[in-house]
């Protein structure tokens, strides 16, 4: 059995991008030469997601406004209020309230995708692309991918 | 290690029907003769999801209506918009108008499902049944079903 | 290839209940003394799920709030209109009617979380925790933890 595990920096710009990571996945998969397994895409940030969809601009657009419809920025979230939080404050915190970003990130609840290798590629459909969406700020992000098999 | 890849073809017939590939899946496992490993259930499509619950028609037409609600047809989309759209435009794209579908693919987020296999059978809990879930309108559509183990 | 499969017995106190299981996780990692491979965290129930997030209670409190707004109890639903219902019915159905919970779940539609391991550890990030979420009433639950790799 092969292993491939790789991390990936990422710079992200602001809430709601999608980050095309598609063909780190290809990479990543062709590098391990694995040919029949399973790569693992994940996240390791708590206000972030990987999908897979289309890579067409205007439902990006669309899906940040439904986001910003579910969970608004500007309401009031037990998360970003100092006065009661207790846990994992820093001193960053009080600056970049994100309780909107984490019930995001926990409705979509992906923090990572499994895609099926065969033939040594990943069976990806004709429409599909792999995002990595930062729900959060501009923030520096790791995404792993993780290459197993035979 | 055993791997076994299977595409299974479908034809949907509405946009929030559930297909019901349970016996599909267990048939593949049972193929594979894998006695400890992992099944992965894909879905190769933009606007669909594999999504594991009860098999009980009420819920099926909540979930339904859950989601026409979150995600409704009719309201305007950008993806839809041909006036602004530039990305993925075919011959049928005006015909078939499917922002809600992506959008409530992507809310979802459940490309895939990972089931664990112990002596030789997926470990579904009693009331679990796999669904194919259709979000756009009857269409030909596929899933994969990847046995990987020993 | 190493596979170590462990039930845990959960005893869940309402709706809502985040039961942090990551201790649980890592002892198994490391119990199977896989190296690189992965870890599969399967909620074998149809009104639960296993969500990767930050361990405050904020956050938490809030999560349920999203979810009560987007399900509420109180609702309509067919899964618990007895009148219509034929499918799944059992002794105590009618005294815990629980369709919003299987909305939330499918909702989520994570049944399980698979985690890449490297070096003999999960590869979670700095802040995430594995969570157990009850979404229906106080239930003796069960949750699956598997281990692949070399």
């Amino acid at each position: 059995m092969k292993h491939l595990f790789e991390n990936h920096d990422l710079q992200t710009e602001r809430c709601g991008q999608f980050i095309d990571i598609t063909d780190d996945v290809l990479t990543a998969v062709s590098t391990s030469e694995v040919e029949n397994g399973t790569v693992v895409v994940y996240s390791p940030h708590t206000t972030c997601a990987v999908v897979i969809n289309e890579p067409e601009s205007g439902f990006m657009d669309d899906f940040c406004e439904l986001l910003d419809e579910l969970a608004p920025t500007g309401r009031y979230y037990r998360h970003d209020d100092l006065a009661i939080r207790t846990e994992g404050i820093e001193e960053e915190t009080a600056d970049y309230p994100n309780g909107h970003s984490h019930l995001r990130a926990a409705l979509l609840s992906s923090t990572s995708q499994a895609i099926p290798i065969v033939a040594g590629r990943p069976m990806l459909g004709r429409w599909q692309k792999i995002f990595f969406c930062e729900l959060d700020r501009a923030r520096a992000r790791k995404v792993f991918i993780q290459v197993s098999g035979d």
